[in-house]
């Protein structure tokens, strides 16, 4: 008999048919016994009659597959659950489980959970964490395309250190030494100038910081775009709104249990997301939150009074900060008066998920830009070749698709959103 | 005004338009010029009167914004032109360019092609490929979300040799030593035990191989998928000939304007690909090429005259080839009777472009299926958690994306369909 899906079983109430899935709980009451059976669409509760069916040496965990009549329960509409007339061993589990992953949440510290990560991604929970990351990543790229970009992959092996601040990862290349790429920044740039004017990235991205914090990782998924023909940054900002817009609204669509089972309460978007210079928002955090010592740029309890003050004042979990200045920004961003940048954080319920911004275009101009950042220009030849021969105005931005996903599901650590996450203690599993 | 993209011009007929784009030819012709204007949808000519219009000091690739009224001229009934009333710099080049690349081919090696890769891209026809291989991408994603698939982020940095056979890049992972992944392999089998039964990744994979070759590249994309509760391979080859379907379908239908540009005609997929079990293939190979010495597989030149022999024979661009030897294939691949296994190629025009199979799911099978290759099985720890607690039968596929996108236009190598390549001399740009 064909196997159906647990999550269409209520099409065919009366019906007997045949699953497939992992035995999720065991419940025994007297002569009954009743078996939860899990598959990547659900869960369904059969009732066995244990005189007629031995269950003894069934093991949680272990791969069955189950027949039986479809029947509604007593309880609310949708209740069905099976009345079992077979159960076979599919993959038998003989041990007992390291972690309980059959609650409503796991109860083990993180590490923990890490390091068992094919158990506890059994989870219900844990499990729907990632249906929403993938859809938010597809909702990224269906949307770029429909604005018509093109999506490009990039070398993730670069022989220079590139925008510097940042430690990098290096490697043995042969007889060369290589780097892994902290961002597609130069490579997206140059593609633009490369005649395919808009493009996107979703890869990953390597940063070798010593510092293992709640919103760092040290490999991640970045969400890279950039365009040409832009006026300013705004545009760029405009982008993102939609671009936000449509990603959310697709998980809204497609990740309607995920989203119930995990207790989100989608953000909403207006046409206008709030924007504030970040001189303005520094003098917001002093003269209302009494933060001081902020020097020219917010740090991420700054971040999060922000995020509340938007949330207060303008009813949204988003805010744009604005108008940072040239000294906390890498070389190739575009300066504005008064020593600031056209460029651009986004932050979402108080944490910085997008940095972007107008680049700059001119050749002698970025030039003369890595040289006041104690730059080599030597160094850059790649990266400057198209710039000499006709560049279009341009930039872009990078959300960080960890980030993103754990502050929608509201996580506080973004390795809960990561499958296999990578810090500076952890490269395994 | 507003800036209009040249693909749409048509419908603009008889009004006066803004573009903005490259200058990609100039012609100068007595008191008239005709410059011709790329943008990222197409390129048109543009009528200059130079009495009116001083273009003396125009260089090639210079980004200028023109605007002029559209009108038909004497060709075709698409044929349309612009009689240019302004033109205004928006990024001026000032230096000769170093490749010429406004002719229908770029006529330089492939060596000067990369190393002016912002440049090249910017012809029409090499632009086009990345325009191609972003839709075959897009295709796999769409179709395998269809068939409710989860796109999944796995780690590239892994601790240890995964799966043998290939030079690992190593790095230096704090004090630790790790290396590039070379297949999301075991991460894709793991999370099919993770209860989401079905994934895909769309990601680099690195190989240290030191040959340099025309197929072989030190990094690229793997369009890899890994599915549960399968019978044999044979699923796994039949949901990848409706992908195949779906992919080459959706280039069809959106790159029309790349495909003509690139004269590539499209292979027909039919609902079944032949398939040969590859000590046939062999034998086919002896009898009628007179190729001796294949030692249980078939090297580059058996694979291209196996792909003359089914399309002679069938008709078909495609061929599976099943049935290979144990001893030719990695520890998790399914045994099958005879010493071979459940596992299987797939050529396209006489190029591997696929690597699949269904995979070992008993956990005692497993490990002495490392043992029996010579493997410890204390290193594969975290692999092998998963089928100690409850696997299904599984199996899965890599495509290579550059070589199947090489393969559908006709490009000999590789690093055509590379934005990037890396390569055993190449790490730049």
């Amino acid at each position: 008999m064909e196997r159906k899906l647990i999550k269409n079983l209520n099409a065919s109430v009366g019906e007997t048919v045949t699953i497939k899935g992992w035995v999720h709980r065991i419940r025994k009451l007297g002569k009954i016994a009743f078996v939860i059976i899990r598959d990547r669409s659900g869960i369904i509760q059969c009732v066995v009659d244990t005189k007629e069916i031995n269950i003894k040496g069934l093991k949680l965990e272990s791969v069955v597959q189950v027949s039986g009549e479809v029947k509604k329960n007593g309880g609310g509409e949708d209740n069905i659950e099976i009345t079992m007339s077979s159960i076979t061993f599919i993959s038998e589990v003989q041990h007992d489980l390291p972690i309980e992953i059959n609650k409503e949440e796991i109860e083990v510290n993180l590490d923990t959970m890490l390091n068992n990560r094919v158990l506890s991604l059994r989870n219900l929970k844990t499990n729907a964490i990632f249906k929403i990351e993938a859809v938010l990543a597809q909702g990224f790229s269906e949307f770029l395309k429909g604005e018509d970009f093109t999506q490009v992959f990039t070398s993730k092996i670069v022989a220079e250190g590139t925008e510097g601040g940042t430690e990098l990862f290096q490697l043995k290349y042969f007889e060369k030494k290589a780097y892994l790429a902290q961002s597609p920044q130069f490579y997206k740039q140059m593609l633009v100038g490369s005649g395919y004017e808009r493009v996107f990235e979703i890869g990953h991205v390597y940063r070798a910081e010593q510092h293992n914090t709640q919103r760092h990782l040290n490999e991640y998924v970045s969400l890279d775009m950039e365009m040409g023909f832009i006026n300013d940054e705004k545009d760029i900002m405009q982008m993102e709104v939609k671009l936000l817009k449509h990603m959310l609204d697709k998980v809204k669509i497609e990740c309607e249990t995920e989203l119930k089972l995990l207790c989100v309460e989608l953000p909403k978007i207006e046409e206008e997301i709030p924007s504030i210079p970040l001189p303005e928002a520094i003098r917001i955090l002093k003269e209302s939150y009494g933060k001081e010592n902020l020097d020219k740029d917010i740090d991420p309890e700054g971040e999060r009074l922000i995020g509340e003050y938007v949330k207060e004042k303008y009813n949204s979990d988003f805010v744009f900060l604005t108008h940072y200045p040239a000294s906390k920004r890498p070389m190739y961003t575009m300066p504005a008066e008064g020593g600031l940048t056209h460029s651009f954080d986004l932050l979402f319920r108080g944490l910085e998920i997008t940095t972007g911004g107008q680049r700059i275009h001119n050749y002698e101009q970025l030039k003369q830009s890595m040289i006041n950042k104690g730059l080599k220009v030597d160094s850059f030849e790649d990266y400057l070749q198209v710039f000499k021969y006709g560049m279009p105005p341009h930039g872009g931005l990078a959300i960080g698709l960890e980030r993103l996903t754990a502050q929608l599901i509201g996580l506080r650590n973004v390795r809960e959103t990561t499958l296999f996450p990578r810090d500076r203690d952890r490269i395994a599993p």
